[in-house]
């Protein structure tokens, strides 16, 4: 067994996976040819899966991690491919997000996985919400976070002068993320969009 | 003691704030003439303050909404006037943003409020954050938080690609909400712009 | 001061609530001529407000729900006055529905509270989810609560095979409370209806 | 191994189980004959599983959900086959409903599981209410949740007006889902039907 | 001002109420004649009201604690003027059971109570279940919450096997507290009794 | 493997426990004849232990579970046999009791486990408690909890007035589960003895 | 109005509570007469309440320590006087005990308290455990709750091998705390000494 | 009562403290004369207190803060007077340090507080930790919360081979705050020094 | 596959742990000659660990506690061959507390582990704390826990009057276990003894 | 198999981990040459991972302080070769610092790590904060959750003063860990530095 494989091993017990060993043909492949791909490295390195994460995400969401960091493909390179937003590729990456017929055959074809496979573990209906226990410890999404407590009875009021009575809808909803640059530095832009629901009468 | 004001009386005990009357000319011109005026009714209702919040807010927050309660105005009026957003606006009544001396100043011609007292009870630092128990109960406020529960580690994904490693200022940070209206409805957009902070080295 | 005042002044105490006394018609008065209607009573008496939910709720409830004790009106007859469900008006009188202006001058009159006094105190948007601690301590609203924790998921799968990948919305909806007897007794049937959304593709 | 099985093999670590391999006739026969039924598709897809909640379910869910998604059948046509309620079939399979030795004939005949191994998985009395952490996080069900926490009072009083002092049983209870569609889309409608018990007195 | 009413004042602060006093009739009487009558002291002093509590009780607690103090009376013997059991009596003065008419006519006689404001306070529906923060931090009641802590499971299997698929009833319900003494001391014996209910089949 | 291996496989997974296969005779042995014996049905189906609970759980439940329902026998044929209480068998079970010696090997005979195997398990001290979340979210133990929570109090007072400043003992205590019949239906009665502990005084 | 009770109107805001004063006479005796004997100064300053705790405590708590900070008296100087340790003292002091009829007398005679307000405000059965937040948020107190956290399972394991399986009681139990001095410095040292009682057989 | 009485009265009741008026004198004083003397201005405002925050507060915090605010003080210029740091000093303000009996003395100089007011007020020991919830809901003060909860583990590492086993005291603890500036802007610099403890051997 | 050994495995699957078995030998070692020494039996048996403790546990954990049960030693007994004090030890068996390098070799040779694979477990800085969830669900660790909540405040205003301000140490701090034996019975006597350490001045 | 490497198996199991052994290669040789070097011994031992807490990590924290463990070296040694700080080298380890392609250059040539595993396993972005449970139970990190507690608001004040409405970065940020000895002992000194930022003005 060499060096290189020994670690893989130890690593590999921090996710509490197991993976029995009986051919000496997989390990190799796995480390060697999957992995890196220095080559097509981009200025900022791609987003992948703590492993830590994946008890708490469906089968699907490793499969797609894997793949991706195999390829180096960024959320918005793939997003392209797909022709979706890359915050909704990106959630469906983690469960969060449900991938049509077509998204399905797309990812299968931009990240190498067999479309069977991806069917069977993305053609479910998403399971939401469970990846982050709240308040979120992670510093960029507890900002987030922070937006809505400080702000929540704000936009409140101003909602509901501007439209009345209800919700703004988290589920008729869309959103991105944009870069802007300025003399101060740069910026980041959420922008949040959902269709505007009145309490009905009764 | 008139019918009005015995109810009045008997709701303002829902507030756990006791007015204790020493003279009858309080209480008729506070009911009669500080509160209703129909006739400057905006297309929606402006926003009041749920008597029930006041424990959890600062001393300004009831004195300014009783003020914009008096004189009908809506937030984006008085933001007009003020010269700031209305998100802003909304959450300095909340005690969720500081008033600049000149905030003060225009919000005092605006409100029909003694300078001083606005000066007194608006001049410090917020202490923000305490409005509001997380998660949220109000469902228009919740709907925000499972933006944040569900898109999460998406806009993290999605922002660590394009920005590298740091987080979105939720401090050097402004915010919009917008009202478009299409063949489908109305929608509700809610735009958050904050700088990028990237990790230091050290 | 009277025997039954004095009990009056103790048990108020409870509530946190002070009304200073300076004038001696107050009190028997409210006491006397307000609260007693035995010959009204109905078949099961009408619900009241527990005192010590008032600082929970906004100014509106403890006026509506004295008013309604002092007429002993049930949420039935007042909804059948107003015009609008049983179930919407208690929701109201717990400060978790919005009343319209005609539901307020509806109310006033039904309830002879001054129209001014309600509009003042009802016409602002409702500040919802406040009222109850989760998970609920109250036996018969815990069952409601353990219908979800039990079947939750099952809700989830039967709907998602029926309307595919979205919620049911609990603000496009209306709600109703019925009896039904039959040779096992009395049932009570609750309907929930909401509209389906489902989400965007982005 | 195979491209495929590879993929399988990464996917199935999220899960936490280990299936060891000793023969190479397992997998290929799983994955190629067991999951994909593509005819038999219906108009919206099936309910399945997300791994990631096994750890909290009985031994008889993942059976039930991997013979469900073999046999791409709907809680509907398995209900009809089982003589009970859709919404009843489908707590059975997420352990929140007793299965008769009736309904696990019926369901081993349906779903083709032995009806031994059924029987050993399904024949216990469920340990309810530990699959959902409450508040719920998925936003269809946190809906339910969220029409508990809103309605709950008005619930108990127009319910404590119609029936006196009690509660509506969760137990002595049956449920439904049904789907209207008018003008306005398509409605969820959930039926809750409870006896009344109420308060012995001693 | 006396140095009794002196102590009086202060110890009142504690409870958050406010007497305002006007009249200096009020106090002396209030302090002097209904508080203390040493002398029909039982053998173990009876249960009184701790002030602390009074926040999360309905109006008619401290009514009923007041007069049973005043009168000095066991809930043992209120309950054999009333007619039922002492348990439901103690609960019924922490707001957590029903009065019947004729509950509130024995109460206010053997309690001395006006018929009117207890009929008013105790009148309504009990809104169980907030008096106690769970995990109770009371000794005593800890102590049966351990109870269900470490058996609530053998409970389950035992009632289970004795009566299949179903819960005991806590509405359709009776308890009882009796002492017994043995040579090995004092013995509490708490009875449990409700009806089983077993879960509809749907 | 046959299909019955395939499922059995399958389910087992849910249990997050791996079993390394080396022997094809392990299985079907343990499958085929540990596990199903209907011919000993009782007319209420015995206790089975929930799989998922297993991890909260000490290594003599698992033992225990599967012997009892290998012979299918209830706690109270397993309670006779021992000479102990059928709750305190069945707490036993779920490690919230000590066997002595002689339980041990009354357990060993009565469920054919090897007494050593038994010893080891189940000699030591339990840890008591962590087996259930609080509050219960299993509705049979939320409704004993439902009774601590709405009659701690008066318990409290009442237990006060019979003995004085005390507790009752949880741990100098015994239990009994029994079911009376009347025309109203079934009923289930839990005795709760516990000796009087009072304060000491210091 | 002296500027020496400006001060004292101002602070007493901070503790919620309100003293309508109608007599000039009331607030400068309370102030001047009552409150300072420098002369009396022990080497350490004596306990006070934090007044915002007041809420959290029987009405006995404020009397109690008011009437010690008066006469400047430390708990051990109270517990000799009484005859008994003074951390049962204190805990009186905090509601955490009870007093006999013996010691309220005692301690009416050494506070200075008159004795039937003592009686009518300690003569009570305490209801515990509710002054403390757990985890403790004080320092000192969450030394001795880290003491048990950390502690916890050594001490069980300890006691269980010397005395078998049950626990140490809190009830029958008496604490002392004791101070020693070595070249190393000054030595707290806390003394819990509780009867040992065993699982009862059942 | 003129208009800026009106508007002090209103916001008062924020506060949920009462202040009755009997004397006309009052008010004015305290408005006019106390609270504004915007010619002292520091180049950043001073802290002042939020009044919500007062229940959570000793009886000290708002004298302290109302004569700092009167006097428009910052920290340092007090800290320089009492001779103690800063942080030490607000500390002390927000009830979370002890105050020696020449701070108060120098104090009741400083802020023209009375001494033996502020010595009843702040001579005792002061009970820590129950002004902030946590996780803290203040942005600035979450930031330090963050930084534990992410260096945590690192800080222990790297503390445990600095010194061995042991912690850094809280209590035997000092802590400043410090401005730097450089062409990337200005900094805060906060430092913590505590005496290293090892744990006892025993 | 002996009887013995298929329960061994049965009852291993709780423990969430997998030993892959290749070799016949180790199982009937490990079970036969390392587990039962009935012939040592103490008079209380010994304390083991509850195998669903381990998760929580560091790796020195089950070594310790394995080879504990194997020689069936008491912590006493151990105590005394090390040279420390049982409760240190426990602690240390519970990962909280820090061995020296003469602790392991000490209880190397006591306990028969290698040298070198208890220094490898051993030799690191405790990870304290996270054994129990707090509150203590045990019985006899709540009692301790029960003990702080109640007594809390009483010590803290005792040892401020005996000290100052400051604490008692938790970690310049040693304990120990004591059983005294009186006429009433068997007490259990434990002693906190912890440096006092003043609060800082600075 | 030896008496080592069966301890090694049975701690092994603490860990949830499993490695599947099928060569009598890997393990000798993992436990013999790649754990213990005493001779390289510092002063203080250098720290290790708690097995218990991997789950909570990612991959790479075991990998990096295994190798740590295994060459003996300290953070402070590791932060030399790699030029960092030693607290970002030891959140780096916990998986709380992002590592720069020449980080885990060095960090590979320091520990002898393969390169390309250290790169795959540390290449990503950092998913922070969710290692430690919040209060922290270790004592030594609870220290510095302490001082937030209990400083937060003076910090808040202070800052505020100095700098004016803003907060301190915790992303611009950096850290460092200082030893001082005095004659009165040991002192740890903790800098944090961070970017000021003041709230932005919309």
């Amino acid at each position: 067994m060499s060096a290189a494989s020994t670690f893989a091993l130890s690593s590999r017990i921090a996710s509490r996976a197991v993976v029995p060993v009986t051919s000496s043909l997989l390990r190799p492949t796995f480390t060697a040819s999957r992995r890196f791909h220095p080559s097509k490295m981009a200025s900022n390195p791609i987003a992948t899966l703590d492993t830590s994460l994946i008890p708490r995400l469906p089968a699907s969401s490793p499969t797609l991690f894997e793949a991706k960091k195999k390829k180096n493909l960024s959320f918005e390179t793939i997003a392209k491919e797909v022709g979706r937003d890359e915050v909704a590729i990106a959630a469906m990456f983690y469960g969060q997000a449900r991938a049509s017929p077509e998204d399905i055959k797309k990812l299968s074809q931009v990240l190498d996985i067999p479309a069977e496979l991806l069917e069977s573990q993305l053609g479910g209906f998403p399971d939401r919400g469970r990846t982050i226990d709240m308040p979120p410890k992670e510093p960029l999404i507890y900002r987030l976070y922070e937006i809505v407590q400080n702000y929540g009875y704000a936009y409140k009021a101003v909602l509901n002068e501007k439209f009345g009575d209800g919700i703004m809808s988290a589920i008729s909803f869309s959103t991105k993320v944009e870069k802007e640059t300025d003399d101060k530095g740069e910026w980041a832009v959420i922008t949040l969009r959902g269709k505007w629901l009145p309490y009905s009468r009764f």
